[in-house]
């Protein structure tokens, strides 16, 4: 299992446009090979800005990989829309493989 | 939904006793309500670290504030043992709330 994200820190006041933005745009991602759940995520406030992050689930990194490249990409990030909101710097990517887990007790056999 | 990460910054050359200490503890997780899945993330590599971050799913914040007062979190950090890998600086705890969802196509009703 492969886990990408994207950090984003979005500036006081623009919490609600930016998660808006993600509420409306349509993701394509159902039709992808390998991905396995989307979640945005809203985590800790600091003084000057909200940490969001985009949390995407894929079956391997390959699979991430090949959606970066794939038409589904690029119709999902052509509609950014006039909606900006703003941020305190790019966006930053942490790609992340799975190396042990513990299920929850209803997924195990 | 709620996720909890914590973020290790495990100095180069001291992957392998990390992902030792996480394989081969036993994390009492199944035992706790509101539990969701658990695992061990491997990130990105820096000059000087690689970056791991534990990632925790909860049904809520409440239960994950539950399971840090509970008797299953005390017996899972007392096993802490020998193996002392070494760290560039102390965890980072970031919880998370997934505040917008797209489900894999096999969680799709």
């Amino acid at each position: 299992m492969f886990i990408a994200m994207n950090r984003f820190q979005v500036a006081k006041g623009e919490e609600e446009a930016f998660e808006t933005l993600w509420k409306t745009r349509k993701s394509y991602l159902d039709e992808v090979p390998g991905f396995g759940g989307f979640h945005l995520l809203r985590g800790p406030e600091a003084e000057d800005h909200t940490l969001y992050a985009s949390h995407t689930i894929w079956a391997t990194k390959a699979d991430f990989e090949a959606w970066t490249q794939s038409e589904a990409f690029r119709k999902a990030h052509a509609q950014a829309g006039s909606a900006k909101p703003r941020y305190l710097g790019p966006p930053r990517f942490e790609g992340f493989e799975a190396i042990h887990s513990v299920p929850a007790p209803s997924e195990a056999a």
